[in-house]
């Protein structure tokens, strides 16, 4: 069954690429409130897909915000495993959209690589589910273990509506194991399997300074300008050596183990490669951690934006009326994204000068995770991934946030496997965001393996097989 | 004759509203070159509009920027003094145009104010004088003295070709006094004089931190982030009590006397007043000096923008590849903005972390100058002031910029006279920017009766009078 299903994967490569092409095209932009209707639509192309492939229960379930594609195959019986599969339409807004060499949503094939926004993250990567399960489907008619999609609208916007949903419906979608591709290998040849993921919390300072925008011939040196009061509070959030200055904010850290800062350090992060990758002039950050351990198991505070005054060519003097900024903090495991999002409030407010009326706005707050490596679900994806790729995964700690991780691990007392298929330098949330197609139709494969792996390895009874 | 210009100016207001608001119609943004088509029409419109009152040599005279628009009547004769008339035609950006509650470039009267870009600034104020000349040449079909009009269409782009065409000129705009209508009185019964400008040093300061934009979950603690990096630097500029912490900054600051501060606190200027007018929780600066010395005679800087990453809607978790801050620096008589420039350039380098790549731009500098207030153009003007608003003018050291008064003073030997007409809440720079009514058409008899004091006060002979 599995040999029909690759060979049915390896021989509709142009027709498996033509459909995630059209999918791709919708600019589904969660963040962008003009684009929900395009939104429905990227949810709907699902809905049909889903449904054409063959999958049972395909619905269109809502939510508060942007609704939720559920859609299963249970037909291997209560004796397989069943496999949770999440993935997400939405994608990253496009600006700015000058730097973009091809146009975001007209996916564009140059030499092995397909462009496009949410080639990458996290349509492409979705979509290799769909094609592995279609490839069973399409030759054996059923698939080893049971299956369910979960696919979301709203990650790039914080998945506000996610955690109630999956609670609510945490019986619908109860699995033995939940698999996520939305994350990325080392590079074409080298499998990556994520230990770890940070939490975030995404706050909004603003402060007003005056009634309207004044005139900095009439007012500079007397009225205070907020966007120099913003950058003042905003530079004493981090010390000389990058640390964050808010008080309690290290509190809940727990300290690496030897253990874990030699596993840390084993892994593939090197200067060397950080430095190819972003061609920055220099690495910077704490000295007491290396670059591994910076990039994945500690916090990290980032402005992420500054709104206010004048930003267009020339030089108007205007002291703005009001400035704000856009603030992030990377979390790792034990450290509480609501409680640091009050923590960074208080402090806020405690050093905002009286010049200024500030206001402190919690955007999102979820938590980060640690996986356990031992449990069956994730040895068969590093079996699976060993397979395709002809060698074993290295482990890593990944920076990035996938609140979806800790509430899978909460809800559904099911082990996550974050199984990627991305490259580093993808262009993520960036101009000319891309996906390796080699990548792309070896992802398929890997998934086709690993769905046979997994009812194997926690199959309480072997299925009825084909012959 | 001065009765009867005086007496047609009042009976002629509502006509002289029509044209202003023609005037005021046209979008002329010197700063977006998307208006450039604009700023050709508002040049042509006063070119007709001048030819039309009947004054002589009527013309729109090239500049590598935008033409200057240039008229004069001489026909006073050489006994007579001659008054150079300077304003702009140009005006500011409307952003954030969402703020404005009438829509910028339709002028709409509500009450006793008009409200639109450029009405204050300075549209409004530059019509006073093509009113007051036709009231005079309508009615006895002369002037008292001999006039010329040097309306520039780039004031609010840092007049970055006036000094060269003002120099090349010299001889054409040779005049006994300057006059320029570009300031604001304390309130509709009391008018001011300028006693000084400051110069103006604007900045912009670039960094690139990576090649592309990063994602902060993936490079976070890892690539500085260009924000975070330039909040630092700007938040250094300036220390605890405001004042610039560039070395050599204040080395050619001269003292106030004890006179100069006595003079500047003898002003208008009051807590309680700037603080009804800017709506600020409170009020800020260098406790060394008092409000009315911060306010006019202080150096200043201030941060007027900052561009890079993501300021929409939502949680974008962007590390931008670059960020860049527009800075000013107002700065006092003496002070000298070029070499305020690169004292500045030099220290932003100086401080700058290796982690970025930094450029700083110089997108202007112009000198602030010290106006004497003895001569017998402003003594005039005192008088004009009085005799039309029933009292003395108060005098004040402006805290803006106008880079032509010292370039008058240097090439053209001819004492500048500061005879404004707007009012603190007009909103320059800003949305919803207005021009009071009375203001406006007691501008006019102030100009009418202006230019018959000054040819009283300054002639060498009075010449052939109407009877």
């Amino acid at each position: 069954m599995r040999e029909q299903a690759l060979t049915y994967a390896q021989t509709h490569q142009a027709e498996t690429l033509e459909a995630l092409t059209a999918f791709l095209r919708i600019p589904s932009i969660s963040m962008l409130p003009e684009h929900s209707g395009d939104m429905v639509q990227a949810a709907q192309w699902l809905v049909d897909r889903l449904t054409a492939i063959g999958l049972d229960h395909v619905q269109m379930m809502p939510t508060p915000g942007y609704p939720i594609v559920y859609a299963d195959w249970l037909g291997a019986g209560p004796a397989a495993p069943t496999l949770l599969i999440y993935g997400h339409y939405d994608v990253q807004p496009v600006d700015p959209l000058d730097e973009w060499l091809t146009p975001p949503f007209d996916p564009t094939v140059k030499g092995e690589d397909i462009f496009g926004r949410g080639t990458a993250d996290d349509k492409g990567q979705l979509y290799i589910h769909v094609a592995a399960v279609a490839a069973y489907l399409q030759t054996a008619e059923r698939l080893p273990l049971n299956i369910k999609f979960l696919l979301e609208g709203e990650e790039e916007a914080g998945s506000a509506h996610l955690e109630d949903f999956v609670m609510a419906q945490r019986d619908l979608l109860q699995a033995d194991a939940a698999l996520i591709s939305d994350s990325h290998i080392l590079d074409p040849a080298t499998p990556i399997l994520i230990t770890g993921v940070r939490g975030l919390t995404y706050m909004e300072i603003s402060m007003r300074g005056s009634r309207q925008d004044l005139h900095s011939g009439s007012y500079g040196g007397v009225v205070e300008n907020p966007l120099n009061a913003l950058v003042k509070l905003l530079a004493s959030l981090r010390d000389e050596q990058g640390r964050v200055t808010i008080p309690g904010f290290y509190d809940d850290v727990e300290p690496l183990s030897q253990a874990e800062r030699q596993a840390i350090n084993a892994g593939p992060v090197s200067e060397a490669l950080v430095l190819a990758e972003t061609g920055a002039p220099a690495l910077w950050g704490d000295p007491d951690y290396t670059l591994a351990e910076r990039k994945g198991a500690r916090p990290t505070l980032d402005i992420h934006g500054i709104k206010g005054g004048f930003i267009g060519q020339g030089a108007k003097t205007v002291i703005p009326a009001t400035a704000s900024a856009k603030v992030s903090m990377r979390l790792v495991p034990h450290q509480h994204p609501k409680k640091i999002a009050e923590l960074f409030t208080q402090h806020v407010l405690s050093i905002s000068p009286p010049t200024m009326e500030v206001t402190v706005e919690t955007i999102n707050a979820g938590g980060g995770a640690v996986i356990d490596m031992s449990v069956p679900a994730i040895q068969a994806a590093a079996d699976a991934y060993e397979q395709t790729f002809g060698r074993p995964p290295l482990y890593l700690r990944e920076g990035g946030s996938l609140p979806i991780v800790p509430m899978f691990i909460d809800i559904l007392h099911a082990p996550v496997v974050l199984m990627g298929f991305g490259l580093p330098d993808d262009n993520l949330h960036a101009p000319n965001e891309k996906f390796h197609l080699p990548n792309f139709y070896r992802g398929i494969e890997t998934a086709i393996v690993y769905y046979d792996l997994l009812a194997e390895q926690m199959g309480k009874g072997r299925p009825v097989d084909d012959q």
